[in-house]
Parts: C-alpha cells; sequence; structure tokens
C-alpha cells in the first residue's frame, strides 16, 4: 500500500485531517519530568496514547532528537506508533537534500532505521537528490515547497524567468511534484499554512497529491481557511487531501501530571475545527 | 578564533588546500572489516591518523553515519580529531535547513553534541533558517550555492526575474552570503568542482567567503581549474580560500591493511595536485 493510501485509510478510520506533531522540548516537559531528555521517549509516547485516534499521521522532528543524543528514543517511539496505531503513517521530519549516493543514506536512515513511512525533503539539490528515496515504493517523500516562516520567500517566492509563464519557485515545484518528478505517486510537498492563497495556487497545479500543512496553532495559521485552500472532495472521495500538523500546541496544552489528557482535548478540539472547514 | 581564522591556521600550518571528506561505506572498508559498520570508527581514525597533518579541515558526512546508527561512532571520531589535530577544524556535512525553533536545534546537535567547527546548510528555507546558527559567533555555517550533481541546475540554474540583473539563483545566493546576510562574518559557500567557470563567478560575486568545494577526485572535478577559478591571493596574503574536498578517491586509495598507506599517498597527491595550482 503506497504512502497516500495509507494516509487515506488513517482518515477513514479516524475521520481526521490532523497530524500530531512530535518535536519533543524537554524544558517545556510537565511537573518532574521537567529538562530531562531521558524522558523523551516516555513523553511522545504519552502523547501518541492519548491522541493516535484522533490522528491521519504523526511527524516526530529528527532535530528536538538530535539535539539531545536521543536517537535511541526515536527508535522506541515509531515502534511504539506501530504497537499502539499501525494504521497510522510516521512522517519523519528531516528535511534531508544531497546527492544520489549520500541520499541513499539518508533513505536507509529515514525508512529503514527508523521505519518511516515517508520523510520530508529539501528539493534545492534538484530531482537527482530526490529520486533515491523513490527507490521505496510503499514510502512517501515529501518535499518543501512553500514554507511559513518569515524567511521563505527569499528564495522560494522568486520568479524564474526562463519557466514558462513565469512562475515562482514554489509553482515550479508543485509543477514537478504532480509531474515530471512524481514518477511513482510518491510525492508530497510542504506548504505552510500562514498564506492560504498560495495553498490554493499550489493545490491547482498539483491537484492530486497530498499536502502537508504545518503552521496551524502555534505558528498562527487558521485551521479553517488551510482546510477550504487546499482540501478537495469529489462525490464523497477525497481527491485532494490535506495533512494538517500541529505540534506545540497539542504537546504543551496543559503542564502538569494532566498533560495528556490536555493534549487529546487540544487534539480532539484541532481535528473538529478541520473537520467542520470540510463541508 | 572565527571558522575562517581556523581555516587560515590550518592552511599555513600545513601548506594544504584539502579536505578529507569522511564518508565511511561498510561495504567498502578493507580485508576482515568489510561491511562490519562497528568498525566506521576505527577506520576513519585511521584516515584522520594518517592524513591530518595533509589537510586543512576534515568533513564527516553524517548521513553515513545515521544510516548504521553510529552517532556515538561520530562523537568519538570528532573527539579523536580534536585530540591528534586541534589545529584541523572539522566541518560537519548534514545540509540541515528549517525555521528557526529547529534549527536551533539542528546548531545545538552540530556544535555542542558535535563540536563540529561549522556545518553545512540548504538556504531553501530563507535567511531566518540560517541566522539561529550565526548565534555562535565562533562557528562557520557553509551554504549550498551550486552544486556539482546533474539536478543541481534543477533549481539552483534558474534566473530570478524580479532580481536586478536576473542573476541565477546561486548568483543571488553568492551575493547575499557576501553581504546581507553574513552579519558577522561566518558564512561560507558550497560550489561544486564540475563547473569551473560558475565557481569563478560565486567568486566574483563573494570575493571573501571561503568555498567548500566538493567533486574533486571520484566526482571527476579538475583539481588545477578548480583551483584557478577559486582561490585568491595578494601580496602573499590568502583573500579567497578555497577548500576542495576528496573523500573516496582517498578513503578507498587501497583496500588492503596498508589502505592507511594508500590514504596518505593519495592525500599527499592531491594536496601537492592543488598547491600546483596555486602559482
Amino acid at each position: 500500500m503506497n504512502f497516500l493510501d495509507q494516509l487515506l485509510r488513517a482518515e477513514r478510520a479516524h475521520h481526521s485531517l490532523l497530524c500530531v506533531g512530535l518535536d519533543p522540548e524537554p524544558a517545556r516537559f510537565p511537573g518532574a519530568w521537567k529538562g530531562d531528555a531521558g524522558r523523551i521517549f516516555d513523553f511522545c509516547a504519552a502523547i501518541v496514547d492519548a491522541t493516535h485516534d484522533l490522528a491521519i499521521a504523526f511527524k516526530p522532528q529528527i532535530a528536538y532528537f538530535a539535539a539531545h543524543s536521543a536517537e535511541a528514543q526515536l527508535e522506541r517511539l515509531i515502534a511504539h506508533i506501530r504497537a499502539v496505531a499501525p494504521q497510522v503513517p510516521v512522517i519523519l521530519d528531516a528535511k534531508r537534500g544531497d546527492i544520489g549516493s549520500t541520499a541513499e543514506q539518508y533513505a536507509r536512515e529515514a525508512y529503514v532505521r527508523y521505519g518511516a513511512d515517508a520523510v520530508t525533503l529539501s528539493p534545492f539539490m534538484g530531482f537527482d537528490s530526490v529520486s533515491p528515496y523513490l527507490a521505496y515504493p510503499d514510502k512517501g517523500a515529501i518535499l518543501l515547497c512553500r514554507t511559513s516562516n518569515p524567511g521563505g520567500s527569499d528564495l522560494q517566492n522568486q520568479r524564474l524567468a526562463e519557466v514558462d509563464g513565469q512562475p515562482r519557485l514554489y509553482e515550479h515545484l508543485a509543477r514537478l511534484a504532480q509531474g515530471e518528478w512524481n514518477t511513482n505517486g510518491q510525492l508530497g510537498l510542504v506548504v505552510g499554512a500562514t498564506f492560504p492563497d498560495e495553498i490554493a495556487r499550489v493545490r491547482e497545479l498539483a491537484p492530486t497529491v497530498p499536502l502537508l500543512i504545518p503552521g496551524v496553532g502555534a505558528q498562527g495559521g487558521d485551521a479553517r481557511a488551510t482546510v477550504k485552500a487546499g482540501y478537495r472532495e469529489q462525490d464523497g472521495r477525497i481527491t485532494g487531501l490535506v495533512v494538517v500538523n500541529s505540534s506545540r500546541a497539542i504537546l504543551y496544552a496543559g503542564n502538569g501530571d494532566d498533560f495528556a489528557a490536555a493534549a487529546r482535548r487540544a487534539a480532539q478540539a484541532a481535528r473538529d475545527e478541520l473537520n467542520a472547514a470540510r463541508s
């Protein structure tokens, strides 16, 4: 089953477009765990246990593990997700991007070592930095396209003088991901929630690829506008899927012993808000 | 001492522009070590011991460690370089690129956890994905600019319609790295050896930033053309430094028990060839 079908299965099972982002910051851990990087697994596993039936995907951000030498905890966490929620795909947020022989190593890291179902990638080095990931036909590769950080415009918003119609760089990437680069239907795109008009533009250029949309919640994107801009269905069938990530607003919804219950309430509210926006 | 000064000190000490890339592939390890990922440290340490007096820098590529769960071996390796060659800077080749809060985690990974002197970065997400690295004033941040892989042209070579003079994306980046983005003199640029004309163009636009040039050796770039295009000195003082990387041509120069001696001979020849091209 390819990555898009895995997402659609989880969407059906949980009626959810919500991706729960796992960005553990020990300084924000609750109560006695505060500051204890040895509790990264425990904290994230508690979040997974409390939210997995509300999620279309989990997205661990590898930097938060690597900064604390917590790779082994990340391995355990992904194994834990498999055990408690085998139907929820795992997107490893790593934004890798390197030449072919090195990309093969990164693909092995994401898909084999960690067992992720998809990985985020930077397209800066072009197609041959993406293609090694496509050698794993059941796995997804989600390319940065239009990011919501202030500097996202520095390059992504530039118009390309020599491409037909002078599209912006992110528009050019959306076309490539829908067409020429998507040799086996494995690609997705990262589009920030801060700019709904640009989500809509990406959806127009890439009608069927799944869009991973961070920036709702702590980063200030509006859930309703995001879904309207990127989500498409026809005759009750989803034709344009959005996977809307929320990390900090769920992880740190509470900071006492009831943090997992608070995370569940925040996830439930986020899921409901996203679903309300579909109609 | 900032990163450029560290490089210049190593250049003076070893009269070398050669960066030894550490991309350990267990399948290519010599003799009885073949295939043994537990020997990654031993293999790389032997290369370091055999070549450190010939090098301006070492560049471990983190993907080759991460694919084999060998982060602890990478930590030991960088500590080993510190012990045997404290004057040789370490560039962690990681090509990270993410938003500010995540970039802070990656900076911590590279500079604090591993103790690297510099890290390679992808500029796709713009300046605020670079600036968190500049909070470490003694450390370097080396941005991808023009890469030598076949897909390098897909985005980097595109002309930007709305920037004065319609520069190519890599030219635009070279200008930003020399000027606006280089708030504290910490930036370098990665430029592939395959296109000497483009190295020369980057040097013209970024006259003083150090250029990290992979692709000489196994990837087919010509050492002489590379140095001519990127290296500049005036009155015996280096004004435009190039750091020319060779990985596989050194690491796998021999595959028997004498692999370290063979690596030393290959490194010596590469250093001499690069030095000959300076005059």
